[in-house]
């Protein structure tokens, strides 16, 4: 696609804000919707155009970015009252950002495919901090070539763009991802608890840790704060609990028993029985496996 | 401790054997000692000198360094037939580099003081490819006077040297760490299992995977193995699952549950139960998750 080409972009929240704005600078005329209007002020400020609605949103770009919630929200931004695919050209390309069911993309793919128009799914990885410093790593899935046109758009979010496989196969590849961040937390937060209660110096321990075969993103980066008992959301205990039943349905779907990502909910559950918890960081996991060990957090 | 300081070193196995190589090219003299004498060949061309029994080695040495299998075998060469304890001069150093109970070398720190001898426990972390290219993580617990000493000997063998407390503490820390490559590997395994089974290409899925949230050694260490279906070990099960028996000792005495770590030990547990299971690297827990998912590894 050329650079001249319109974009379209709905959800502006924590990721999509930062990512709209990068471009914005990189000098696509970009036309927005949210659900919360105030959200929009400092792209409008930037030179963006607000629409009503996702309908007006999709009439007249060549490309269309989601990024809203959860499978429900992108199936009604699409396809529900003043929905984004009435007013979509054929020849036009939506790029859904959001993390949802596999299954469920595909099913949207194939009714955008009846009017011409091209659904790559293509979540990210790496946070709101990579959403602003746009690090993100971006696993796309869907049509190849399609995905080739949008590419130079995605580079402008992320530092890793992928094409992962056919669509559906960029969701499926999140699933995975949000596994791994899960079942790592657990790790994190039963070595980081036994460091403590041995009066370990805890950010001395994470930093040696960091360092050797049992090194991972969430320890450097969600270690500290929980040595800093700094609970703060990153990302918020609710949302990976929704990603997580995610990886729970397409892991169930292909006959693929998950204990640990079993574990890892029922360990974030515990946490959200407690008042504030589901609006707690992941690393908040810390509290489940502190009770356990007779620290009630209050 | 001067440069000129005489070591003697007992275990050369599979990290023992580089380590005590890094130490003779850097111009110590070197006194040696294995169960199996052929493991000191390669040494004994290279200048060591061969010793019979623990006891032998620790004559007229400034500093011991010990890296055998299990707490068993540390007290055995310390203080069982022969040991090396008799014949360490008072203010000789040990250095423990053997993974074993925190409460065990407490008990033997105390014993060798009595004669005037300093224990540290240091050990390691990096796996046999850390020994063979001296980037170890070592952590290290005891006297820090005497840790100071041997600091210059441990950064010959180590990328990453760290004090981290009282004795007992490394061990801690290394029992920290075991937690941590267990769980992780959970991780990877089931993330894994699903990438395979929904047909991902499996190597891109680890290299994009690796450089999200997701992230971990383990991934980005032992998943291309799994990718490859290189089942070999870096780390033999059966000794990450003496390791986290330690793990789940330490945990005890401090009152905190590790259910991450047991899923692990039982999934552990599940290869081992397979003929020739409990000798092949960890990365082979992707056996019980295929099985689980009804795919029975030969």
């Amino acid at each position: 696609m050329p650079e001249g080409l319109r974009i379209g972009f709905i959800g502006l929240g924590i990721m999509g804000q930062p990512m709209a704005g990068h471009l914005l600078r990189a000098g696509y005329p970009l036309s927005v919707y949210s659900r919360t209007k105030t959200k929009a002020t400092p792209l409008l400020d930037e030179g963006a155009t607000w629409r009503d609605t996702p309908a007006d949103v999709a009439r007249d770009v060549d490309l269309l970015i989601t990024i809203v919630t959860d499978t429900l929200d992108v199936e009604e931004v699409l396809f529900g009252l003043n929905g984004a695919a009435a007013s979509l050209r054929s020849g036009s390309c939506v790029v859904d950002m959001t993390t949802i069911r596999p299954d469920a993309t595909r099913v949207l793919a194939q009714k955008l495919a009846e009017q011409g128009v091209t659904l790559l799914d293509a979540p990210v990885t790496g946070g709101d901090v990579g959403a602003r410093e746009a690090t993100l790593t971006i696993m796309a899935g869907g049509d190849a070539d399609a995905f080739e046109r949008v590419r130079p758009v995605l580079e402008k979010l992320g530092r890793r763009v992928v094409h992962v496989g056919p669509s559906g196969s960029g969701q499926t590849l999140k699933a995975c991802n949000q596994i791994l961040c899960a079942v790592n937390m657990i790790g994190v937060c039963e070595a980081l608890t036994v460091a403590q209660r041995a009066e370990l110096d805890l950010t001395q321990a994470i930093e040696t840790l960091a360092s050797g075969a049992g090194g991972s993103w969430a320890l450097a980066n969600l270690g500290p704060k929980i040595a800093n008992r700094d609970l703060a959301p990153a990302f918020m205990i609710k949302l990976i609990q929704k990603d997580l039943r995610i990886s729970q349905d397409t892991a169930d779907q292909l006959g693929i028993p998950l204990p640990g990502t079993a574990l890892a909910q029922q360990l974030f559950r515990a946490v959200e029985a407690q008042a504030g918890g589901a609006e707690l960081g992941t690393q908040a996991m810390i509290r489940a496996i502190q009770n356990l060990a007779g620290e009630c957090a209050k």
